[in-house]
């Protein structure tokens, strides 16, 4: 039996970002959780436009996107929390810096995207800054034959309906391949 | 230790989504799990260009997102292993509509998001659709108090690096809640 619930957004569990940008020379880090895969090379991070953050991601034309582990969880919640305009958040973490010089990432994250600033797309009350991956520096105890491992990232995902985090469960098919079976089968369910 | 392995998009998992379009008046459907959120009340689904159901996309305006469970794995994954183009995909599911009359969505899956097409971002082999959810269905089965409860959910989690599926694991914390006991506390970790 279905239900209608209103315009209620169940696009979800989404991963839970740390985005860093410098601001006023500064790192700042803040969690997003709406985010987005444009297509295989960009992300996109939908920001209310009353984020502190979003004046550096502009200024600088980059930012960073980290992937905090179930274990951080206490430090991600807090960085969604407080804003950069109250509270320095620059010493939270241990920064370290790639190519571009101007997005800070977080060592203690298993995953870094260093993005550059590809387009921003205006809504409403929020900014949609698209970044392109440019460098991805993850560390070695998350890979499995060279490849990231997600079973050892143990990443934090975010609902919104009841504002909660969640972890990742089991991995239990193989994509563009479990459905191979029904080529040629009739499939109809009508 | 940090090592760089190139530009790679490590924002996984990813919820496994059925997109559903009129395309030559009949209802296609195609899996999408590079998807995102802009605002509260928008999604983004980045489709490379050469997939049949963009053209529907954009000569309707609508099209709907519909959340899969793990039971419907074979089927959803066969949705993205075969194009329209080829192979009528009509009688997969059986399909109802909503107050668009032209988004049609899969009554299999507990949760079918209705969007109104509200931009169109331009990117080189993508087309990234961003819609307005105009109304949510759900099975009443999935909710709890009235919210729905991804617990009930089941949904499919997309991970590109390896090309599998996972399950939703368990909740573990509170979002804007288990960060507090940071705030006027020293939590400096350079």
């Amino acid at each position: 039996m279905k239900v209608e619930i209103g315009a209620k957004n169940c696009l979800y569990p989404m991963p839970t970002t740390l985005v860093g940008a410098l601001v006023n020379d500064k790192p700042n880090y803040i969690t997003i959780a709406h985010v987005g895969i444009m297509d295989l090379g960009s992300i996109s991070l939908g920001m209310g436009k009353s984020h502190y953050t979003n004046a550096g991601i502009r200024a600088n034309g980059t930012f960073s996107v980290n992937i905090p582990s179930t274990k951080m969880v206490k430090k991600t919640d807090y960085c969604g929390l407080v804003s950069g305009k109250t509270q320095d958040k620059s010493d939270l973490f241990k920064t370290f810096y790639g190519k571009l010089k101007t997005a800070p990432m977080i060592d203690q994250c298993s995953i870094n995207m260093e993005c550059k600033l590809i387009k921003t797309v205006d809504f409403p009350t929020h900014d949609v800054f698209v970044g392109q991956i440019l460098e991805t520096y993850c560390d070695e105890s998350v890979l499995t034959d060279g490849m990231v491992d997600f079973e050892k990232v143990h990443p934090i995902l975010f609902v919104m309906n009841n504002r909660s985090y969640w972890k990742l469960g089991s991995r239990f098919a193989k994509a563009w391949n479990v459905g191979k079976t029904l080529i040629n089968e009739p499939v109809s369910e009508k």
